[in-house]
């Protein structure tokens, strides 16, 4: 048998632990986007006032969000399009935590493919990934999962989101 | 040279044009829906509110809404987030149109194109075309063009909506 | 009732039809790529030898193509992989009649939605739809029905394919 | 900061690892479907031939395929198509790894993503993940990696793959 050990996984790139009370840059960034960013954006403001920065290191990003009622659809499960936006946010995020750039430039393509739901009062975690962060393109993968337990449950939601991001890199001091 | 006259175009199919003030039965059955279900669903209620159905026939709905800040980006263009939406939306309806049903079942998958923007105070126009409406799958297509003079413009964006509609057929009278 | 007959549809272009035996520009520049470049990729060579196009227009192309068993699956249908080829390589054949270029760049995404199935012995027509081709980015649309009766019948496929087109343009002349 | 060591990661779910030399039912389960499957295939006996199954767990495969000229486009780099073609392969052994079954059903949809190119000469590494495998829908990802040093190095293409697998479970014993 090939011993898969040597088998490197490239990602999803796991999330620095700190064993201190420190946060990452990252996580910081990623912070700071959502309090300044979130309320400018009336559907974001919308509908991820409540989201919470679990942690961040370069290319990636896992928040939470705790489901209300205008999250849902009219059958009482979350609504596909509620998804679809939180896969455009956190995209951006991805991106964002490459190299702590403040924009992310336009999207070029989402994807999403629906695969179980989630209620009011349930718990989600969100989690983006940054594949590659080009001069032109960027590549993300977006995961949305049912917290349960406490931990990273059933997958809702699975997506991707691509962005042309030329002249959003972080500017050079002078 | 091959004559392409006897080429058919499948899709999209046209709105039957009526010449009378009558509306076709779809058109009402979609317009029923808008006014009896999108204040239910907060997101849609949210966005869509001044939706405005155009026309439909069998798989066939134009609808158009202007546009006002609660659709906008920080950049001030059409938000990602609110054309997934509207594509959310219009696969639902476009289904509908089929057979009059009043549901259409669940999002399998969802795949928007970002192609141009559009501004506070533009009209867009929405256009669904369910292209296949089997016992377990549904199949639409979704454009989203800008109204410029009056007319169907440049497209904003394109998109598919793919649904499990296994049990959101109409019920047959007894 | 709005009277839609002022609702310009934008796309699909319809191929501009020729009452003379000549071939548009762009019908004889596709036909020139088909000649020049199929041969050059072995899985185009594989199973797209035997393509004819059938008319094309600025950002327009139609072709059709006969199945033989090289197509099928195991099932005896039509291939998934097959009808992904083709929408790669149809995408890449509606730039290229957008403004004769005879580069088209590299694939940023590719997405394709199956509808129904064709058999052996059963021709399909391809149709691409360039609806914007940029600096940057180029979006395509890919159709793909059955042949019925010599003419356009039912979708077999749906797809869509954005590609990174920088660098692509024609050359200037000096 | 929140102790992310309690957020268990459900997917990519990793391959049991053997200290023995045995493989697992679903590795030889995977190899006999390529021995008995492919060759019937013409476009993956084509593209397909010389793959090799690393590892199988349930809902996950992983395989190397080391790149020919049969597998370029006319830049010398891996063709759109070709890696779109082995998505749609790769998704149907995902779900196949799951109970064993022979059968994967009829796609719904794929889409992928290009993130960077590989050359003749060059092996990849291709990971296939099946998310969810349900009476009717099965959810799919998939992933190329190139492989550098013997180990799964940078992201060549991501994908889906969701397909309709009602009537293609295991048949239960009489």
């Amino acid at each position: 048998m090939v011993d898969l050990s040597s088998t490197a996984t490239a990602r999803p790139k796991s999330i620095t632990m700190s064993t201190s009370t420190e946060k990452s840059s990252e996580h910081l960034h990623i912070e700071r986007l959502v309090e300044t960013k979130l309320p400018g954006s009336p559907i974001y403001a919308f509908l991820l006032t409540p989201v919470r920065i679990v942690g961040a290191s370069k290319g990636h990003v896992v928040a939470r969000l705790p489901l209300s009622e205008n999250h849902m659809n009219s059958m009482g499960s979350i609504h596909g399009s509620v998804t679809a936006t939180i896969i455009d946010w956190m995209g951006g995020m991805a991106i964002s935590s490459w190299d702590l750039r403040t924009k992310s430039g336009v999207s070029v393509d989402i994807h999403v493919t629906y695969q179980s739901g989630a209620k009011t009062g349930d718990e989600i975690e969100i989690e983006g990934i940054a594949e590659r962060v080009g001069g032109s393109l960027a590549f993300t993968n977006i995961n949305i999962f049912k917290v349960e337990d406490g931990k990273r449950g059933r997958v809702v939601v699975t997506g991707t989101h691509t962005k042309f991001v030329k002249g959003s890199e972080p500017q050079k001091a002078a």
